[in-house]
């Protein structure tokens, strides 16, 4: 499980950075890939990686701005041509599906497989066996939504010195008991396998934020995440700036990162005007609040461990 | 006066070819670039040349099919974003206007400068002091339009014998009888520059043409043309292919060049099937019926000297 940016870059793409996108790769969990908006040229930036655009199965989309949905239409439809069919599901603020039926249907394009675009509202958003996400509306110009996706927390090591003491030998039940909520013995008993499990192992929480405003509340939404993802569109003397243009500065984003303990915190969607050493002055103003911080550059990549 | 090919491949971008846009800069002769199809990450390709999006004021659309449309949205809110004030027209096939709306709505995207967006039928489409523009529809799939822009003559070169042999010395005055169709002289005379000038000298006509299957019928349309920009999608050994998908061939390509007695002929949106050397193949195989080809590469420039 590890998490890709494909652009890393605010409002227009420049030679160094795109415009927004960040893959988050699942592919030993779910055999998977989601998508976490997915601005122009996405597509492009993807071919020099080693993501195919058929695992994309999801995209979650923060808010409507153009540097965040420009790329939608193109990968829809790429993903079309390289003969995708499994179905795409994509979430976002209200607006969105008006946006890709107009773009799809005056290009004459149809797609290979069913696309479905739910709109998203704050809460629960989507559960599967191994994952949920929630969303929290942020503080934008537009509605904006951060996503917080949490593994669901997996079964402890089988305890061999328990099943001894109970009689059951090792053998193939051992996989059984390992797999199943329940088992049958040969000698008729049913056991149940959190009674002879260690503890469950937690499963881990990415936070990805959109575009927002310094949003103290963010403390309680990121809290406790392996890896949070917030924007940092501005320095931190550009505090004003960020206030006026809804955005966030590198040290706002650091503080929620500290309040909401979390493990690592990624800043992304960097303004041009920041060019070469600025932006490591950028990185350095986070670390003196939160130590354990990253730079995002276009396909910086970041491992999320599991615990 | 030039052509630069921002993106020279069929369907969907590759490594090689980012999908169509062609940019035509005529820069002494009216300040203005014009851009023909805007397939998605041209604002990409744009950042590589010295191509400014403001001075961009015509977009001419071939057709809507997504590889040559998806780029507009992204263009034209950069254009904004770097205080582009002037007017921008984009002429295309019904439907253009819809998608451009919606998506710059749907993104809360206000811009900067006044768009108009005219919907395209065969004919005369637009005329300036210096050029006219021509559509004539295509044969693909969808509607597709081939544009031809004519540059105007230029009143020849003044003839100092016949002028002097008239009683009209050298001087000031001869600035002013090659800037205006008539004259008063000092001494009371009218005089009409046609008089005393050499032939016209021709302008120059470029045909850039959309998606198209073979079409006969543009030896008329082309006809002689400095250049003409055909799509070749297909090798010549494909034609079966090329028909079934409203495409033409290297060679169908070169026997509109040679049908038309244009000057040179570039060969663009190339299907990414072909890779490496068997691109040098579709060139040759087009190079045999009309010697004067070229196979653009993106960032292709091709000068067009004036007559």
């Amino acid at each position: 499980m590890d998490v890709v940016f494909l652009g890393t870059g605010a409002g227009l793409p420049s030679k160094e950075r795109n415009v927004s996108s960040i893959a988050l790769r699942m592919l030993q969990e779910i055999q998977s890939i989601w998508l976490f908006d997915c601005g122009e040229a996405t597509q492009h930036q993807i071919l020099h990686t080693t993501i195919k655009p058929r695992k994309i199965d999801k995209i979650f989309i923060t808010h409507l701005h153009g540097d965040h949905i420009y790329g939608l239409p193109g990968m829809l439809s790429s993903r079309s041509f390289q003969s995708g069919e499994t179905p795409v599901t994509i979430f976002g603020p209200k607006g969105l599906k008006e946006f890709i039926e107009t773009s799809l249907q005056v290009s004459g394009t149809t797609l290979t497989y069913p696309l479905f675009v739910e709109e998203v509202s704050e809460g629960l958003l989507f559960e599967n066996e191994l994952f949920e996400v929630t969303a929290k509306k942020l503080s934008h110009g537009i509605k904006s939504f951060g996503y917080r996706i949490t593994e669901k927390a997996r079964p402890g090591e089988l305890q061999p010195e328990k099943l001894k003491a109970a009689g059951i030998l090792p053998g193939p039940i051992y996989q059984q008991i390992k797999e199943k909520e329940q088992v049958t013995l040969a000698d008729g008993r049913t056991i149940s396998r959190s009674d002879y499990t260690g503890p469950d192992k937690p499963g881990r929480v990415i936070t990805i934020l959109g575009d927002t405003r310094y949003l103290p509340d963010l403390k309680d939404f990121a809290q406790g995440s392996d890896l949070l993802i917030h924007e940092a569109t501005f320095k931190a003397e550009d505090e004003a700036l960020a206030f006026d243009y809804f955005h966030s500065t590198s040290r706002q984003a650091a503080r929620i990162a500290k309040a909401a303990a979390v493990n690592k915190l990624v800043l992304t969607h960097i303004s041009s005007r920041y060019q070469g050493e600025i932006q490591e002055q950028l990185l350095a103003e986070a670390q003196e609040i939160f130590p354990n911080t990253a730079l995002a550059q276009d396909f910086h990549q970041e491992e999320i461990p599991q615990k």
